[in-house]
């Protein structure tokens, strides 16, 4: 197969939309939209998300004086106000009000969840690094708080339900998620059980 | 809209499903899958991994030693291979042999490119922590390789023809991309203008 050296750039295979929400030092809620978020631990379980750190951003601001935030995850219905708050400044405009969502205090963190998203973890700020352009930061998950309409019977999320937005950086545009291909840890699990009998 | 509280866990939204790959200290290639990635700086272009720390993991003492690690993209039709690759140990099998899979040397980077695998990331490991149980890992971006059936004619990555390997930690399986649902920085941008124009 020929391979071909692309031109350098911030390359974003599919990822999850989330828009991460802080107070200022009012106690008034902003939020902006990122794509670039992982999990990065699973006891205790964390995130990390990065931000842009050279140019002012409030939420980025805000949540470091703070040192708490809320993940929110837009579904894609959501899409047009997703995209607002990831182009808007919160020093230019009540961007939350805006686009008429509406914010409850966490209970674990001092940070608001935007009540109109389905699914909000409530974070502590555990570790900050900036590398290059962005400031990664770490955040403890200390809640989880879903609506019940994208939940299943025990308690999981169902990304059907859900509907989460991706971000395909490479076309500019969001896009759904489709169907299932496979079974995690199954086909693998067999295959690492052939080749064990075959040695 | 009743919200639930959820039991505590590293809840993973559909992300993006890797294979990170590094030589040993004898020159072998190592890999291993991870769900745990994130872009995290425009400039330089960098991408960070969380890898479990409280394992035994040949890759991870492999890319740390080595300085460096190139970042794989699977595609759903390499889903069973790509579960292998993550249930099992470096330390126990020559993963990559078993299933068939070649390397060759990144330009940029002392690490190995897999073959089989239509897009891949040469990086430089630029920054480490450890937070929790996982061990987060900032790779500078150095060289973008990809198939030539991958791209179109602007050489940026399509993913309908990538056709990426989504994990979802939720429901463990894996799941393609779906339709788009709206272009970024369109209809955000609009509303800006149109909340700028009342104010």
């Amino acid at each position: 197969m020929t391979k071909k050296e692309l031109k350098l750039h911030a390359l974003v295979a599919p990822t999850e939309t989330v828009v991460v929400s802080a107070y200022d030092e009012n106690g008034k809620a902003e939020a902006c939209t990122l794509a670039f978020y992982m999990v990065s631990s699973h006891k205790p379980p964390c995130v990390t998300i990065a931000i842009n750190a050279t140019q002012r951003r409030k939420t980025l601001k805000c949540l470091l004086e703070q040192k708490a935030f809320v993940l929110g995850f837009p579904s894609v219905n959501q899409a047009k106000e997703t995209d607002y708050l990831g182009v808007e400044s919160g020093y230019e405009a009540d961007k939350l009000k805006n686009i008429g969502f509406t914010t409850s205090e966490a209970k674990q963190v001092h940070a608001p969840i935007i009540n109109e998203l389905h699914l909000s973890l409530e974070c502590e700020v555990v570790h900050t690094v900036t590398v290059g352009s962005h400031t990664q930061v770490t955040g403890e998950v200390k809640r989880i708080i879903a609506d019940e309409t994208i939940l299943n019977e025990n308690g999981m999320v169902v990304l059907e339900k859900l509907q989460p937005l991706i971000y395909d950086e490479e076309q500019l545009r969001y896009l759904c998620i489709g169907e299932k291909v496979a079974d995690a840890f199954k086909k693998g699990i067999e295959m690492k059980k052939t080749f064990q009998g075959d040695s």
